[in-house]
């Protein structure tokens, strides 16, 4: 069990802030909060206490969408819009994992640099490459990143070097989820996007989902070529999300990002399903597909989680992405001409960590029973000229995202990272 | 002398990139660039080469727009517009500089934050003190940044705390010019923002910047309510713009911060006046105020430099400041319905880099004659699946912006910071 005392954050509700200063945040043996105090209760008397002085303990962030085999391109080829990009950067990327031993490499830096930037959770694209994939989950368990990972599924429209036979994809699928046998890192079927999978790919995965019960993720409505594309490819769908609910795979444990584009009718399938909506602010942008209306969609009762979606977004740590929703909603604002409104730092945050507690099956904030997620923040190098707030110094912390101020990071209710 | 050997980096013109691999960047005795080389001149053999193996020795950025006083309030106060925001966090943050240790401490802090981070030029607003300007400078000219600071004029709307007489005002300028005796930081007449300044306040200020013949920085069409108000103040001018031209303020010397709402006509008077934007995505963004047409104005044949704009804009880092400017020019594009086009990374670094160097009085690049200001950076630390081209590591490195990658800093032909 653990013990943690200092300035305890959490976001219980959209748009809320708990503040316990020097606080007691308490998880039992098997990694689960048995709560945040003000006071030591008596119980725990003499038990070890970590004390983590003037700090912040705040909860660890969920990254619902990001692309592990294009960490490795992070920060390159922001000139092409979403199709170009993806066949002229993307793809040759993702086709080098195919080589277990760079897998090996790369995934072992990515999950450290994860951990190190306080991301615990995650729902992550992999390639289409099974081994590469399980390494990956191997990986990330290793490291204390819990969460989802799929193997890419994509029959069609990916080139010479990254794209499989129906019968390879659903074979390949179905070996690697026998193979899957990891404690915090779980399988999540993950077609790539329609244009990358045929009809009859979509079928059978759809089936695989169901006999299984696993979760699914994959794109949507991000760019208005991709959009039209996918009207082309099925003459039969109205929109977009209709070619995922036709075979099956638009339910409550869906993750689908961007759906910058989405319109009234699709937002409503999405909020009548439960399906969530992964924003990834800095991929929009970088990608120059537009400013998804996150606002409005809270607005409207969908559900919103984070990605930064490396490596159409640029920053890994989650407190970039944070961040980046912020600046996004502020650009959508004004481009509504200042009538949309904007999210504040505690909505964003919110979005970035409890929004997703819910696709693990938990309560929002720190919770009892929860299992412990959290990061501890020293942030006494940054000056100011009067005491701060607690509230005042988390969002400066948003803000200036300085990676080496992060000094501990639970995961799990595990000590995952301590310097 | 100093003989530098590595990648060396330089923008020659508005989006061109000279690029020489493993070459030679020679400056004088008085810090004056000699030249870049492919190999080293024979009259060279012999002398010390500051060898810097395969790693990116680029021009350091020039940070045109900046509020000294406002550091310590770095990503804070983020939720309001623009006079709300001045009147809520910063006019309050600023009135504690008539402390002059305080100042002293604050202040040999960003001198060696801008130096950490690349930047080695500066036109920069203090508070309205006289004493803790001159703290300012000095603790700049000890850490090597070179430029121009001003004292702020602001003789109304100030509030209680942060206004001075016009006379005050006047005096103390006066007095404050005869006491600055810097040899890299210069003075600047600096009228905080016509809202802040009199009409004899703004007379006498063209008044001294003639008769010094120094040059002027102000802010300019940043925010709706603000020109608004503008109009209020001065029913005799049409336009925002000439309210500074109506006082002498307005010149081929002359920053002007943000310029987001200008109209085509006070765009014509920048041209013709030679007057330049100092573009400041990041402060446009989190005060919501706009997004500045850059493309535009540049294809108009305007001035364009950039501005980190702290504490509106929320990173110090250039290469931050050059990713956000990307970043605002595809927002832009977005809001353009994809007409309008974005800024290349070429081009980012051109406007944060080269672009200020005629305000220097000097040429685009490493021109023969400039002074020499780089930095050098080392990016070993990435990963990637393939040898990356030094035009892609270069990429890289303004969306990474990972200040510990620099290893070494020279401003005006000095090593100011070397790790």
């Amino acid at each position: 069990m653990l013990i943690l005392k200092g300035n305890i954050i959490s976001s219980p509700k959209f748009g809320e802030l708990s503040i316990v200063e020097h606080g007691y945040l308490i998880s039992d043996v098997e990694g689960k909060i048995i709560g945040v105090f003000s006071t030591l209760p008596k119980e725990y008397d003499g038990k070890e206490v970590k004390d983590y002085g003037d700090k912040l303990i705040m909860q660890s962030f969920s990254d619902m969408h990001l692309h592990a085999p294009q960490y490795p391109m992070l920060g390159m080829g922001m000139d092409l819009q979403l199709i170009d990009w993806l066949n002229t950067y993307t793809f040759p990327t993702e086709a080098n994992f195919k080589d277990n031993d760079l897998a090996r490499k790369i995934y072992h830096r990515l999950a450290l640099e994860l951990i190190k930037n306080g991301t615990t959770r995650v729902a992550m694209f992999s390639s289409l490459h099974k081994e590469a994939t399980l390494i990956l989950m191997d990986e990330l368990e290793k490291a204390g990143v819990c969460g989802y990972v799929g193997k890419v599924n994509m029959d069609r429209n990916g080139g010479v070097d990254l794209e499989e036979t129906t019968e390879e994809s659903i074979k390949s699928t179905n070996e690697w989820l026998k193979e899957c046998k990891f404690t915090h890192v779980k399988p999540i079927i993950t077609p790539r996007f329609t244009p990358s999978c045929t009809n009859e790919l979509m079928e059978e995965l759809g089936k695989i989902a169901k006999e299984h019960d696993l979760p699914i993720q994959s794109h949507l409505s991000e760019n208005t070529g991709e959009i039209a594309w996918v009207k082309e490819l099925h003459p039969d769908c109205k929109e977009y999300w209709e070619t995922y609910k036709k075979y099956n795979l638009w339910n409550d444990k869906t993750l689908m990002a961007h759906c910058v584009h989405s319109s009234l009718k699709e937002r409503t399938a999405m909020k009548d399903a439960g399906v969530y909506v992964v924003h990834c602010a800095a991929s929009n942008n970088n990608l120059i597909s537009g400013v998804a209306p996150i606002k409005l969609m809270k607005k409207e009762g969908l559900r919103v989680v984070l990605g930064s979606d490396i490596a159409g977004g640029d920053q890994l740590s989650m407190f970039d992405v944070v961040a980046s929703t912020i600046k996004a909603s502020k650009n959508r604002d004004i481009m509504d001409k200042w009538e949309s409104g904007f999210l504040s730092v505690e909505e964003a945050y919110y979005l970035g960590t409890s929004a997703a507690n819910s696709f693990f099956n938990e309560k929002e904030g720190f919770a009892k029973g929860n299992k412990l997620h959290c990061l501890v923040l020293d942030d006494s190098d940054l000056v100011s000229v009067r005491p701060l707030s607690v509230k005042e110094r988390f969002e400066r912390s948003m803000y200036l995202r300085e990676k080496d101020a992060i000094k501990a990071v639970i995961s799990d209710g595990r000590i995952v990272y301590n310097i």
